[in-house]
């Protein structure tokens, strides 16, 4: 399908929007009327700009409050519709977007707005143009799409058509079926927008919060369907406006909006079935079935081998080409990169297990997602590395055993021989960390939503709810992603932190799973890692809010644990202290299908290791 | 009265809190439950860290969800209401605050939620506490204060009172009637935060919009005055949470919040009559009555003379002891001032005429507003400067031809006898610029509220709404401030820009106003001054949207005038180019009473700025 954006969606001034939208790959604009009234460039010269940038003007919008109107002030609205189509002949564009009326003196008579519509019509039909009437979300009288369709249906002429806006749609609670019984050619154009679920003034809502398909949580790829089963074949065209996307790079930005239609259409591809799902539709591979925590990736330092030992981690091999030793904790897993890193690097990066790899990094260079500048040796493992936006590297590695495995490039040490090869080594694993529960990155504020699209686009993780946390300093926002099969885990951390106050990034903590916490935790001591002390008054409020048994309660004391239950399960858990790395661990027990990441005491964490 | 304030409403860790609080000049603190549970201060430490300081702990706060409780699980309640008054016993606490049932299982049964608040009132009593009951805005069943009070009356327990949150209050479109009927002595205790007006949802309005009264827009001294008249004696007491004031040092919260008290303080004078009106309601001295802008002072710099000579102003005298130049446009002023400013220091200051200036000045030392460190010669005119939050230098001056009138301390230059002992000045003075119209104050973010708070309990200054603007690479959120009487208009404006592009501070625009902007612009022109281009397209947008006469258009086009329309007034105004002062002038003309600041011209301004 033709891919379009607002140059509403993307901050600077026109002629850099331009550039941006073209150098992302897009076919056409919806030119916003403020950007070309505050431009210096004439319309011919816009429409020559874009012409030279291979892109075509499919909408001019908005043009507002054109029915409802009083009769006697509908001569004004003439004027002001003829005078937009004088610059609509100069810039070549033939539909317009006409947006219901929100003032508090629209008349609230369908008859009337049609017929008021009917007459913009005509008007607009003489210069060879095509009005798409749009029910704004925040309309006075006309607000949700059938509304909408009602009026275009009651103006009853060939140069009115409807506008569907996914956002406006969905806002307004409709779905997809709101549109049955609409003819494909009675729409004139779709608009296409994310946004989070927020309770709040659906105005500001949509001014401040929406976002590109995928990073937000409405069904978009539902309403889009619709429009294509119903016979809609002209261009699918972002509108997001957000304070984030206000304050980013247009260039970026353009990039994200290009990546979440190539996310849209492989969403497409799988809903709409027939004459649609053609090529263009299926642009990129499909997600891996499954994705699994498969390393952690920290550079070298001087405290870098004292502390894993204190760990419990043990050398398990060295790489066969790179100076790269992996360490392992039962089916933990911690690789330490001696290469010099580059400056502004982050001191470390995560492995993910997601077959295939190849379709995996196809996918990512299909999505744009940058790639890292790696060396392959030799019959080494295919391990592409995948830099999310907020800097993090991913690698991708094939499953534990395949063929392509990347533990397969090490040398297994003398105390370590490969898992598979040693007898007995199963059971000596079993005894140790089940794995890399979880792992937190810190992700500056407005990276928030393209760090989500990341994971979700190219792994096809499910985030979750948006969760907030006071910290002493600030707020911690959080939201934590899925897939649906694996057990990777990802939450993704923004910190707002005081004005001067320096902001973390990357990851920040690395949870480990184990079986028996208290155990591990005396045995830890014993090594001498120092753990993050728990106020005494944790756990009179434990015993408070729990009414835990006094055995359980002495337990958790004893060994500094905190703790949690949510349904039938309970987490078990205790921290480091930030560690050379730059993060610190977290070591936890779930009992019990315990399924969440033990919020009930992150605020006792904060306020310990901010101390 | 006594003042106090919640732990929860500052950010940082409680024993950085308690000493912010202290500092401030508080009586006493509400302690946040959470931060005594993260804390490693013991409860017992705690009252000692608190007496030491001369803090007393007025309440305990909260405990949630101990009314509506099925039957069954009502017996965990009493064990945790239990293993908090023992808690308490050790913080020698008396009161602790309950709040409404907010789960989806809070059964919906008064006689049930008063019958369990009874029976957590007598165990309360049992330890000598009472517990004030309060009705949260968002409580399941009980959400308004009058529904908290039908729940304390059917308790019927003299350990059981009301709780008065002005926020949850007000939130619910109650007000003080709300409060009839209620004695004072039921009154257990009062909590006070205002807000801005928001449409959303009220959870998150409370958690992250609040502020200290006289930031909002709440009627908190009606609630206030409504509590004191039913008898309440109890402290006044702040609890606020916001984004802002997490994320802000707490040394800066506390004293906000004091000066906040103060304000109310004062504002309660004036509502409450009667044995209420003690000494200690009226700490500060009133407001001045009027305010008007007085001038703008300039630090000295190379392109400064030849600037303002470009825009009009001569030499109007030189101070008697200072080397500060007084420079004239017809009523409009400038100071420049040649004294070398400290690093960091803004580079321009403005002035206030206040009176009586004393007074200004006391009740900006009552209020904690700081000084600006400055000599005064002998005999000449008292010129008290106070610093705003955001760093602004005001100085508060007499009225013009009052003895204290600081144009008295400037010789009057030969080209500009005083203004009142030469013939025929009136007639020249009324030929050239009316005055400074407005000054428009770029804040940083985490200053907004305060910002506005200084100009609102300094000089009485009313904030109109919170406007926002779309800049080319980001957000311009802009409030205004007038007062009831005088010319004083200040805007204040927080950019928020990408991140990595500079923030600017302090004055960026000084309006000046004029009788006919059309001839000025062109006097200026000759003159040498570049003014901001304006785009053709947008005299095409005007046309459109006001059809405007062609002569009055081709006017406004050949003067690159904007304009703007608003009920039956007509603004028309124009920009300089960013000067060497650090801000921009713009020349207005107000015709027919227009009274807003061209909000409809403000994109085009924007952009053509950013270009």
């Amino acid at each position: 399908m033709r891919k379009g954006i607002a140059t509403v969606s993307l901050s600077g001034l026109l002629a850099d929007k331009l550039a941006a939208v073209a150098a992302a790959g897009f076919d056409g604009i919806e030119l916003f009327d403020n950007d070309l009234v505050a431009s210096p460039l004439s319309p011919r010269e816009v429409a020559r700009r874009c012409a030279d940038l291979g892109l075509t003007i499919d909408l001019f919008q908005p043009v507002r409050d054109l029915e409802g109107v009083a009769p006697e002030r509908f001569g004004a609205v003439l004027h002001r519709v003829r005078t937009k189509l004088e610059v609509m002949a100069e810039l070549g564009v033939t539909t317009f977007l006409a947006c219901s009326h929100v003032g508090a003196d629209a008349r609230d008579d369908r008859d009337l707005s049609a017929e008021q519509l009917r007459r913009v019509g005509e008007l607009a039909a003489s210069y060879g143009v095509t009005v798409a009437f749009e029910a704004l979300a925040w309309g006075r009288n006309l607000n949700r799409v059938g509304d909408a369709w009602d009026v275009v249906r009651r103006a009853d002429h060939p140069a009115v058509t409807l506008a569907v806006d996914t956002f406006h749609l969905l806002a307004r609670g409709d779905d997809g079926t709101a549109l049955d019984g609409v003819p494909g050619d009675r729409i004139g154009f779709l608009q296409v927008a994310d946004a989070p679920l927020l309770d709040m003034n659906v105005l500001e809502w949509s001014r401040h919060f929406r976002c590109f398909p995928g990073q937000g949580t409405l069904d978009v790829t539902g309403v889009v369907a619709a429009v294509l089963r119903a016979g809609y074949r002209g261009p699918l065209s972002l509108e997001v406006f957000s304070d984030a996307v206000r304050e980013a790079d247009p260039a970026g930005t353009a990039r994200d909006a290009m990546r979440s239609l190539i996310f849209l259409e492989d969403q497409l591809a799988v809903v709409v079935d027939g004459p649609i799902t053609s090529a263009s539709l299926a642009s990129a591979p499909p997600p891996p079935p499954r994705a699994d925590a498969a390393f952690l990736e920290v550079t070298a330092g001087p405290g870098v081998p004292a502390l894993l030992e204190s760990l419990g981690f043990g050398v398990a091999g060295r790489h066969r080409s790179k100076p790269v030793t992996r360490w392992r904790n039962g089916r933990a897993q911690v690789v330490v990169n001696e290469t010099p890193q580059p400056a502004g690097a982050l001191p470390h990066a995560l492995g993910v297990a997601a077959p295939a790899v190849e379709a995996v990094a196809a996918r990512a260079k299909a999505l744009l997602w940058p790639a890292v500048d790696r060396t392959r040796g030799a019959g080494e493992a295919l391990l592409p590395g995948i830099t999310s936006p907020s800097g993090l590297h991913v690698f991708v590695s094939a499953e534990p055993g395949a063929a392509d495995d990347w533990q397969r490039d090490f040398d297994p040490s003398d105390a370590d021989a490969h898992p598979d090869a040693r007898p007995g080594a199963e059971a000596e694993i079993d005894a140790g960390w089940l794995g890399i529960d979880h792992v937190a990155v810190a992700v500056p504020p407005e990276h928030f939503d393209q760090e989500v699209a990341f994971f979700r686009t190219l792994f096809d993780l499910t985030p979750g709810s948006v969760e907030e946390f006071i910290e002493p300093h600030g707020r911690l926002r959080s939201r934590a992603l899925r897939p649906a099969d694996g057990d990777l885990r990802v939450v993704l951390n923004v910190e707002e932190v005081r004005p001067g106050r320096p902001r973390r990034s990357g990851i920040t903590q690395v949870a480990f799973a184990c079986g028996d916490v208290a155990a591990q935790v005396r045995a830890m001591r014993s090594r001498g890692v120092a753990l993050m002390p728990v106020p005494d008054n944790y756990y009179v409020d434990l015993d408070a809010r729990f009414g835990l048994d006094p055995e359980m309660l002495a337990e958790l004391r004893e060994h500094q644990l905190l703790y949690d239950r949510l349904g039938g399960g309970e987490l078990l858990h205790a921290f480091t202290l930030p560690l050379p790395t730059g993060f610190h661990v977290e070591l936890l027990e779930r009992r019990g299908g315990y399924d969440g990441y033990g919020a009930a005491g992150t605020h006792v964490r904060l306020a310990a290791q901010a101390g």
